[in-house]
């Protein structure tokens, strides 16, 4: 039975969090103190410094050699149970598409598990739990998010061979060599947290007119930016665009019989077996990508020393861990000002629309939980731990899921809902969870 | 006598402080991580929300009723030694001047205590010495900021009175009003920590060209610009100074004439006693500065809550405690990392010139810790207590005192000198001071 006050130290570990997110979106929508690029400036030091060392510093506490392996495997369970569904659905069903999936699965398994997650549960089911929150944060960075980015580069390798299939039937080994090229001639991306460039590239509004652009060129912008190594992933080269245009002037005529092929290819690649050089080529992406995102660095480094630290029993250097801990004291209340930022930088909290926002709501506090109490049970969790391991999957919308989104363009309006609208629903449905799951 | 272990205690708190401020010199210098703009938004999140929030976290903790009387009179007797001394100089010798009094004052009595200060002394005299720095913390920022902006007004004053003796001579009435007025329209200042607008302003070469460019107009501009409500104080409003321009086409001749008139005025004000009226309204502007400023707010309300906690023996409520350390944990390591960024944005470290570097040094690690060891051996101070009251006299220079010192555009290349090279030298000579006493 909870206490009120058990639920009066809930409410003082969640509500300053809210207060620093208020405080964020205050000062720039009513306030004023911050512009935008000012906003991406905090935005970035706190994807590229202070959320890679506060994840660090959790990692690294941990001892990998004590993990609770029946926790871990109910997370892994459910995740795969998830995965599961989404691929039979994505396979036999007429709506059911790889784009979803990716983004279903994101929404339903992948909370945000560092900034909410970790203080949350602690306050919840004190002190001794958080070791099982690091858990579930090494997981998410090291295993879940490399197969969520292996996910969106297969989606990316898909559309290259599919325009491939198009311009020239049946070429598999061009293809092939084209993917390569693309991927080497692709500039790097914006990996962090919050990405920079592309900030207020997610107002839904603009990202809709920029995707209704595409299906009217036949993906042939799309195409062009991929290609040319002189702009942004998101932004266009003006060059490139316009000899493309120029090209399209030719091919309009073409334009609607290829859009048909697309989508038969789009169907065709679905349901076929990748070949093992395109697998390799799109691991070769991954890695690159994973290479630089500095919450891969911090997790492999947090785990490399937490496995080094108790294998050998050696404590880190005061200096190395002050120096750490100077920064990664900052993160918890800076992550949260930069939602508070994004928040604020947004023309609507609901981007994507009603029916929606709804159907997220649903996969993130209701699936999302449901299908972890099945796995957690199935595994034979009971207690305390089966309570944190369903309360944990009622967190709000994880952020590196939603940053890769945008990276991609896939259903970003949708991810940008969940992040915000899910952060302040999420309150009020966890707080419910912790109460019904103490009677 | 030091031991190693103590030096090592003492090397592993500064020198994270150290890191985290070549981390942010390096992601602007090498790594080009941040643009300027974006710099100047995580300043002002450090200067309007981190620091402030910092101060208020120290200082609400401390015990009003138990300070330290002899440390804070032996304090305020260096303070006031000097202040007397500089006065004598500005009165007596032709080379003294209100503009050098206040510099000088900075520089040889207003250490960073706060950032620098706190952990320095807490690794080398234990954590129950923070309580003197923070006693420390709370005078310099209720009563030495507040005196030093006073004098900075009565500079700002005296510069406009000299402007009107010479265009309407004697006219004291007229003289006020103008004040008022001048201060009225003048718009709000920028009064972070490391001010926003102005931030790369302080570049010293263009901020020699315009006290030149001040110096051949006969001050026409500077009055131009306090006079407008519609530009910034440093800023230049295109229309009045056309305005000006054209006055000044007809006025050209009576130059040389006016400028010996004001230098005979700057002399006389400073000989001269100030109208009642006169100090009633630098006092104003003192105030209207003071309740913009938000490290004032948050010195006030924390001794204010310092004093009711103490008196009432309440306890601030879990909720608020939280809400505060969330930012205010970012405080120490942002206000660090901002401090990098400004060292980067510099185009030279020692912008002053090696001549006045080399003064400034002597002031700040030589006279003001000699002045502050006199003061604290004749209140009687011994010990411990002594140790500390000269090691932290000997700290790198404030920051603050440098925001008021570009604000007032009065020497603002020597502070940003002591500031950004004193971060640097401070460090062995501040371990020299604490060796040495150590004995």
């Amino acid at each position: 039975m909870i206490t009120p006050k058990d639920l009066y130290n809930v409410l003082s570990a969640v509500v300053p969090l809210y207060v620093t997110m208020i405080l964020a979106y205050a000062s720039v929508r009513w306030w004023r103190i911050f512009t935008p690029e000012q906003c991406i400036g905090i935005n970035r030091f706190v994807a590229i410094f202070a959320v890679p060392l506060l994840s660090f510093e959790f990692i690294s506490r941990i001892n990998p050699f004590k993990m609770n392996f029946f926790f871990i495997a109910a997370d892994s369970l459910s995740k795969g149970l998830v995965l599961f569904a989404l691929f039979l659905w994505a396979k036999f069903s007429k709506n059911g598409s790889l784009d979803w999936c990716i983004t279903l699965f994101s929404l339903s398994t992948l909370p945000n598990t560092l900034v909410m997650g970790i203080p949350l549960l602690k306050s919840m089911y004190g002190d001794n739990q958080e070791g099982l929150m690091i858990q579930v944060v090494v997981l998410q960075s090291i295993i879940w998010y490399t197969l969520l980015l292996f996910l969106f580069e297969c989606r990316a390798a898909r559309d290259v061979i599919v325009q491939n299939l198009n311009e020239s039937m049946g070429a598999q080994k061009v293809c092939e060599d084209e993917v390569v090229h693309v991927i080497l001639a692709r500039p790097p991306l914006e990996l962090e947290l919050q990405s920079t460039q592309g900030f207020n590239k997610v107002v839904p509004d603009s990202t809709q007119v920029k995707l209704e652009e595409k299906e009217e060129d036949g993906k042939e912008h799309h195409m062009c930016m991929t290609r040319c190594g002189c702009c942004n992933f998101e932004g266009m080269c003006e060059q490139s665009v316009q000899a493309c245009s120029r090209e399209e002037e030719n091919k309009k005529e073409e334009k609607v019989q290829r859009l048909e092929k697309e989508e038969d290819g789009k169907k065709n690649f679905e349901g076929s077996t990748m070949s093992s050089g395109m697998v390799r080529l799109i691991l070769k992406m991954v890695w690159v990508k994973l290479i630089r995102n500095p919450n891969s660095h911090a997790s492999l480094l947090g785990i490399s020393w937490a496995l080094a630290s108790c294998r050998w029993n050696i404590q880190k250097p005061l200096i190395l861990q002050n120096s750490v801990t100077i920064l990664s004291n900052a993160g918890l209340g800076m992550a949260m000002f930069s939602l508070g930022l994004f928040m604020a930088l947004q023309p609507r909290i609901i981007a994507c629309g009603g029916r929606l926002a709804t159907y997220g709501m649903l996969m993130r506090f209701v699936a999302g939980p449901a299908v972890m109490a099945i796995a957690s049970v199935s595994v034979g969790l009971r207690g305390t731990t089966l309570k944190v391991s369903i309360v944990q999957a009622a967190l709000p919308q994880g952020i590196v899921p939603f940053v890769f989104a945008r990276e991609y363009n896939l259903h970003p309006e949708v991810l940008s809902t969940m992040v915000i609208f899910g952060m302040i629903v999420s309150l009020p449905i966890t707080i419910l969870y912790y109460v019904f799951l103490g009677f």
